[in-house]
């Protein structure tokens, strides 16, 4: 069975992934951008998002989406979370039935703090969804450094075969059936990294680095348990593995505003600096609110809500984690063993 | 109810804790060697192990492990897992009734596999014993950073008056009943972090960090749970915090080993150069050892136990990790959610 790929976003993730499929079956990329697709088709280079690395010379790059959708077996959405509905609308009427649809997005939806994969299946009900997420930096994963991700979808069969056509023998990919946890995770993470981006840019140390990843992995943890994850996919490669290449690498986007933001600078301030998108910004708020809504405690993600808002000073935020009441550690974790 | 405390082991990280001791009570550092002991008395610093850090005024020094004992309510023992045995059964003879004894060692004993809580117990039975671990460089707490520590003990009510006291308002004291799982993940985690150093001195990127320190909590997880620890403890400070730091850290022992490892080093090299000890490269073939009597698959232990005994290149150890079947993510862990 030849599964045929289309890649939807031609920004630095989608284009890696394009990429790495193409070395296994035909696969096609689609840019929004006419002028990019064309310059990617003619030079064989993403020069926008990923100057000086070539990608592999089978992969076919359109402007058009009916076209990359239409000839479609799986399509994989490399948008982020607020462009992903339009462009799941925009596909609805070339997609063909039972092709199953693959997001790379880390992030909720604002307004209606949906996960991309309920997005999916609002517009197109019935379709096979999935959930490709982990610690991924593409830039590493184009020199050809290796790297581990999960592929997620609640049917095994479908994973298993999809899973196989990511691979590569620098990239490994587990499967997991949890849709739920490694999609939250994957969102949820991004606002602890902001947080010990903070930290870096306040002086602290690789202990106190330490601490807010292993804490702030326990608060997401309860709140994505809270709504449907399973425990130990936040200990796993979308939630640990993902949180500590975003929260510890230089090239992470999400601890480079945190870092910012430590140092003093508004968040409208780094925005406008900032060419690619930090999730994390728009997911702070979003994640206070479901914390609050299901009754969560969440002091990590508050500060970092807090300081985004303009409400409160970095420095500030971090001296009122550090005055919380000390307590036993599994505080609020221990019930959720049992599943 | 005054509590006085006996840190017993004078290096960097013995000497940090009696610095925090005596921030809030009453504390004696016993030093083996009587001219250290000399010279921190004197100077105030104790210029072999951490130069340039003064240390806390009303903090009083021995070379009479005696002294130091008899008149302790509290005994803290700073001494590294080989030296643990030698250490207790000098002082059983002056510790007086009822008085806990809290390691600070992360390491196994060679030949028996035996956590040093107990050893311990092996030759004080009838005193409480606990752990205090996490991810804390000493230097880092000296300097005045954030950080936060775990202090496992089975009777709470003792662990809660012993947590305030090496409490200050920038090291956060929790606590946890799991002393099995404590003790466990800080003499495990110094394995994956020579994994994660050998990692760096290949070259490989962040990513590949981040799977190894995932990948390794997994496996150090299934193992300590084998062993009567909680799940739940691993993805806590001590276990999850603890590695972090461990594998990250430039000042991590066990990570630069595995750095020099990764360039191609032989170990017998790398120790005669290096001053402190690297728990790690004796815990190894105990891990390893484990893994195989219960049963556990630890596939990056096996490979770093490998490479220390000689008998693998470490280029030829990560190329073995990459070329296992990929498989489902949680793959032997479900059986360990239920308790």
């Amino acid at each position: 069975m030849r599964i045929r790929a289309a890649v939807l976003g031609a920004g630095s993730w989608g284009t890696t992934v394009a990429h790495l499929l193409a070395q296994n079956t035909p696969t096609v990329l689609w840019a929004r951008d006419p002028i990019l697709a064309a310059s990617i088709a003619a030079d064989g280079v993403n020069a926008r998002y990923l100057p000086d690395h070539p990608l592999h010379p089978a992969l076919e790059v359109t402007a058009d989406i009916g076209e990359a959708v239409g000839g479609a077996d799986v399509v994989i959405m490399g948008v982020p979370s607020h462009g992903f509905r339009g462009t799941v609308e925009q596909l609805a009427g070339s997609i063909r039935a039972w092709v199953p649809v693959i997001s790379l997005a880390k992030g909720l939806e604002a307004g209606t703090d949906l996960r991309m994969t309920q997005v999916v299946h609002d517009v197109l009900p019935g379709h096979p969804y999935g959930v490709l997420t982990g610690p991924n930096l593409a830039h590493e994963i184009l020199d050809g450094h290796a790297a581990a991700t999960v592929l997620a979808m609640s049917d095994t069969t479908i994973a298993e075969r999809l899973a196989e056509l990511f691979t590569t023998d620098r990239f490994r990919v587990y499967t997991n059936h949890d849709v739920v946890g490694c999609e939250i995770a994957g969102a949820l993470k991004n606002v602890i990294a902001i947080a010990a981006g903070m930290a870096d840019g306040l002086g602290a140390g690789d202990n106190t680095r330490a601490a807010i990843v292993t804490r702030g992995l326990a608060e997401l943890t309860r709140l994505g348990v809270a709504l449907g994850g399973e425990p130990l996919t936040f200990a796993g490669l979308a939630g640990l593995g993902d949180l500590v290449v975003t929260s510890f690498s230089p090239q992470s986007r999400n601890r480079r505003v945190g870092e910012q933001l430590g140092r003093g600078r508004s968040i409208a301030d780094i925005v406008a600096d900032t060419p690619m998108v930090a999730e994390g910004i728009r997911t702070a708020p979003v994640v206070v609110d479901l914390g609050r809504r299901h009754g969560v405690e969440m002091p990590i993600a508050e500060q970092v809500g807090a300081v985004i808002a303009g409400e409160v000073a970095a420095a500030d935020a971090y001296r009122r984690l550090l005055e919380r009441p000390s307590r036993p550690e599994m505080h609020g974790l221990h019930g959720l063993r049992g599943e």
